[in-house]
């Protein structure tokens, strides 16, 4: 089941520089771990932000929250979900058949 | 050259069914001939809501722009566009090497 | 899996009124099957507004985006979906222990 | 007299942990001690945030700013209340009859 | 029980003049019942704008939401709701006692 | 001459106590002083909200921003005014005369 | 009393061009008159915007309304009130003294 | 050349109390001394908030940007600058003609 | 004197096609007229939206509202103006000198 | 490829000044050398504001990503970031020929 969700990091200027950069090299471990187990689909920097567009792919809402509440940056994220479902117009629709009866989803 | 764009569908409700719904066909064949091209590589359906995500893959902006005006629904669509670079948590990064190097950017 | 769901509706002024009286009937009855069938769990009135907010229970992002696409009224709603996941204060995960040891995710 | 209620908490970085623990600890035995007599009917968690989504069944508006000004994480919360009314498709409202008398106000 | 209510008006333009004028005057009609009755407690003009911010004083949600449902003007309104409780700083508190026990909730 | 205010009151997390305290104290003596006068003509409290929602009625509105300026807690509230008039539809404009003359403006 | 009212006017592309261009005419009379007597103190077009920036000069709330809500493009606008008060640093408060002893309210 | 500039103060909490009173003082003095020179025309506080409402005459934006950057205060406020034009309706525009020919940009 | 402008346009889905295509070819004679002459000095397309950015080199804000205001598609769209000044980093300021003395302000 | 990109900068009250100076520094001559090597096209000052736009001309996102990435003041900084495109009214297009063909894109 995919979501997308939007992670937007702010870390506090004032935070102890050695705990900032461990809870990074932290969120960067748990966060491949997760990409090599599949979970995280994708992750993608929007250019220009301290933010990611990740795609993730777990079997509930449940363990959905589990993997972002437990993520080391948690805490200085602003987290945005889109719980997300196939799209009409997808082409791995499409088998032998020609997927034209679902025509008015399309957009 | 990656991107995320989001379009969101509004189509008047006096607008005359016919046209809609050739509209709609048309759109579903623009969008899976781009798809089969591979510039417009994933396409998802938010839950809930009249819009999709999709994620582009194309050679500049002038070409994402070109796809999108093209899109027969465009005119009805409230779209919002964000480039993307590659995160460096990504695991695609790593070959034989670590890819420890670039923890910094995290999160 | 639980879901949040509110749903503000505006039927367009100008909408023929034995269409508009049609189209709120069989949304009636298509809600009151799913709230039958166990997926439509609660639908609440926010006082003073044309709105719900619901709490659905079904098996996937997939499903639910069935459900709320089929509306009878979706072309005339502003949808907003909040997948939902269990509390750690919720004492519904009191059985016979204390369940103490999840205070740390409380609020 | 129901309410929705939703809290989203943003503890200080720079709290003192021991100080924040405890809070987080009588938050929990607040809320549950409230879900115990029956006035806070329902709380979810809303995926990937540190928010809640509450059900309260209360007697007044003044209970219910009572409950919540007393909440151990209030001052650290945003707090958005709707207040709650039976909706006409709700089929808690039909007996033996066909309440379909009230579809008037569907949606 | 009061509710504090802001009505935004917006008759959309197009609209036959005779159902305009017809509509706003069974308005004011079921306004000043309401007010007659006690429960419409006070309703004020912002000024420059066409809105009304008014005090409700209703028995539960489901009366006031009975009483908004049922404006003539609701199909063009944007309503807001905000249920009230009591201030501690109100001198209507103040029997012969000196209220200073309640000092924490002023502002 | 009426106004609706709304006060809400941000407290900074790290502001002395002691401080905090008596600024909270003095801000209670402040707005009683003001609504045994006559200015500060209803205080109420927003359920679930540091807030209130008062009317003022002052001559002017260089009284009514001395009054706000002087405010303790001025320093830590956001302040929204809104200057009132009369609503057509209010009842006490009518005396034994019926009112109907102003029905244009209702809502 | 002085208020800065912002006016945004959007005419309705349907509208019929005689009763706009007649509406046009009457509104600038209308201010016109205003400006003439003293009431309509300053009226500005903001750059590259249908609005303007207004400052008014009334003896009341009551009046700034009857004067705003008698505009023939009332029902076009998006109307913004502003209630203004003498501001410390104005140099028209400074007579032959110095006027330093209002600094705290510069800003 | 005008200008319409909105400042809102917020002085940081924290901030040593002779820090922001001697900047305090300084931008009062700031102030006036670009009004003797005309080029502040106008400064108004706005009713129950610490900001203000000015009219700048200037003649660039490389001198408006100046003035602001110069600010004492600038730190700690948000600046909203809206570029002005004359009005067709200002009466300034009227010498012994009528000015009628201008009618089609009233409002 | 330079101003950046944006441009959203919306022309309404029920606009006589001709009358849409006609104004939509004047809007291009007419900027590329404000081109040729160097008051419209840049015009980009923003990606995926019917929206440009532009920057205009005029004497004043009367002639940019000018401008804007005689746009043939003016009434169709949400225009946003930002008076624009010289930044201390631009290296146009660097003749034989270094330009250090400016540092102050980059950003 | 053309970017336009907006930067706020809001630097904490509390950051040590010397800290504050020589990343300042820094920022100008990182920002010097990208416009001596042509990725950074412009820059302008936002009158009023402590905030710039530009216009980078970078071969992909990834190079505006890291260019943007690396500005000493990024973490100060709110970044917005708009991918522009040629416009089809802009008279660069004109060699000899007439340009007429692209009129539908006009606006």
């Amino acid at each position: 089941m995919l979501y997308a969700v939007t992670m937007d990091v702010a870390i506090p200027h004032d935070l102890d520089p050695e705990v900032a950069a461990s809870t990074i090299a932290t969120e960067k471990a748990y966060s491949q771990e997760l990409q090599r187990s599949g979970e995280w689909r994708h992750i993608w920097r929007i250019a220009g932000q301290y933010s990611n567009l990740s795609i993730f792919d777990v079997e509930s809402n449940e363990r959905l929250h589990e993997i972002l509440w437990g993520l080391p940056l948690f805490k200085y994220m602003t987290v945005k979900v889109q719980p997300l479902a196939t799209h009409p117009s997808d082409i791995a629709l499409l088998g032998g058949a020609d997927g034209g009866g679902q025509a008015s989803q399309a957009g």
